[in-house]
């Protein structure tokens, strides 16, 4: 299916998913380049990551977002863009798309989404523009007529399994565990270097252009009952069950201020609302990751949960 | 956002979609090709629609869904390619579909839709395979990665308008009207020529790449109320409605002998459960024709109703 290998520039290699997608264009022998910003590398952590990156032959180029002549001097480099800058940072995405459509050249754009999607979203106004912000650029891509896939890889497994998807724990409980309504709802849980894998897959894949790339893995689609039954099997213990209804998590998410209640729309949305599962991937436009790349080994929710022992 | 005008390859050309498609095209300056099975020239009706549109320039090309090597040949000489074959020939694309991805220069497909979004519909098992047949083409377009856009126009004015929806009738009821359920799911309806022209556009188009044309222009989508509301108006008159429950009706579509009832499904598709129109067009990577293309006419439901009166 493909001829060449596309060059493939990542904004954003110093976030968690970035990193990982710069790994992921390496090991699949694309030429790679980073967009960074000048202060990431005074920032210990983040230039630590940057000589790794360097010394694996990541191309990096100095600039940001908001410099239209950096980014269009980047793009007339390569082929295809994937954007892995913060959900703070999304609508700092419109010049790029803006100098994108200029250059004309790119073959393929991932905007920053990698979450659910923004258009499934079923949080009504609790989620304060989250979504609605991806959906804007979703619509300005698609207005630009600009080549595109979006990766909706539901929740990152570094996010919320290490709780068990409990607000505030560290590690999974032990004793007692808070289920959300009626706790049947299902979930999408992805390592972030999964993530990257299929993402990076999808850029010169005819099949995957403009359009939605969902990942529901088999392994790692579950309600919070059958969770915490995976979990209670592994340590072997049954946990004390607290039930949360919609109305209490509800009025919990208004008593809590922005941006710290935001954890608690995500596990409404997942987990009492069924965002993640509640429609077919057919009607959406969409594709599923595992079903196109089933040879793009992932790490299951059991695997995952095995090293919380 | 166009260099140059694609040359397209129109299959159907004497059904009455495909004959609208053809001139639509050769009114936007397309080359304009027709694939025409033999039998069609000998048809006295097909073959004056035929000369029609070669007297206007079509090219016309003697071949059949089943010719593997007169397809590849025609394929060859074209960018485009729209099927307008009828909806028990859905399967048939299968042999030209894979003729599209051996050619490898087909800029963009549009497979035979043109009515409602079959992922969309509500129908379950009443439809005998109508919507799903679609959707298995689909399917297989997007396995291969081809180039498409699937138009989904909805009902044709010529279909359902001028009895008023009413089955078995020829003309609008002028005494009394059956309306189907409460009579307030919302159905669409765009003439032919209409549809051939928004369909037309597409091909050059960028944004409409692997995505879905959906059909709502703002004077053509009704619900039953509505649509005798309008009616009544223009003749001045009242009528005695007839309330047939969304039971009575699914006792009826049983009851009927299959193809005969495929009628009261479509009724019941659009006017009961609300198939045109019941979803946000964003959620299934669609766009809408009359916001893509606002300088294209059409004819309203209300312009088609005077000519009825």
């Amino acid at each position: 299916m493909e001829s060449k290998k596309s060059k493939i520039l990542i904004i954003g290699v110093t976030g968690r998913l970035g990193f990982e997608l710069a790994k992921a264009s390496l090991n699949s022998f694309h030429p790679t380049f980073g967009l960074v910003r000048d202060s990431a590398f005074s920032d210990p952590h983040k230039s630590q990551k940057l000589h790794t990156l360097s010394d694996s032959g990541v191309t990096l180029i100095k600039g940001s977002l908001q410099d239209e002549d950096i980014l269009i001097e980047a793009l007339k480099q390569v082929d295809v863009v994937i954007c892995a800058v913060s959900s703070k940072q999304v609508p700092e995405q419109k010049l790029l798309i803006s100098a994108i459509k200029r250059v004309g050249c790119i073959k393929r754009f991932l905007p920053s989404e990698f979450g659910s999607d923004p258009e499934r979203s079923q949080v009504s106004d609790l989620d304060h523009n989250f979504y609605s912000r991806k959906s804007e650029i979703r619509r300005i891509i698609e207005a630009e007529g600009i080549p595109h896939t979006y990766v909706c890889c539901n929740f990152f497994t570094s996010f919320f399994l290490p709780s068990l998807v409990q607000p505030g724990l560290k590690s999974p409980p032990r004793d007692e565990v808070t289920i959300f309504s009626d706790g049947t709802a299902k979930g999408v849980f992805v390592k972030e270097s999964d993530v990257a894998a299929f993402a990076i897959n999808t850029v010169d894949d005819a099949r995957t252009l403009n359009k939605v790339l969902y990942l529901r893995p088999p392994g790692n689609v579950y309600s919070m009952n059958e969770l915490v039954g995976i979990w209670e099997g592994k340590i072997g213990k049954t946990l004390k069950k607290i039930y949360i209804t919609e109305d209490e998590l509800l009025k919990k998410i208004r008593e809590t201020p922005y941006p710290e209640n935001m954890e608690l729309v995500f596990i409404y949305s997942a987990f009492v609302k069924g965002d993640h599962t509640y429609f077919k991937i057919e009607s959406s436009g969409g594709l599923e990751g595992t079903q196109l790349y089933p040879q793009i080994t992932y790490t299951t929710i059991s695997e995952s949960l095995d090293t919380l022992l």
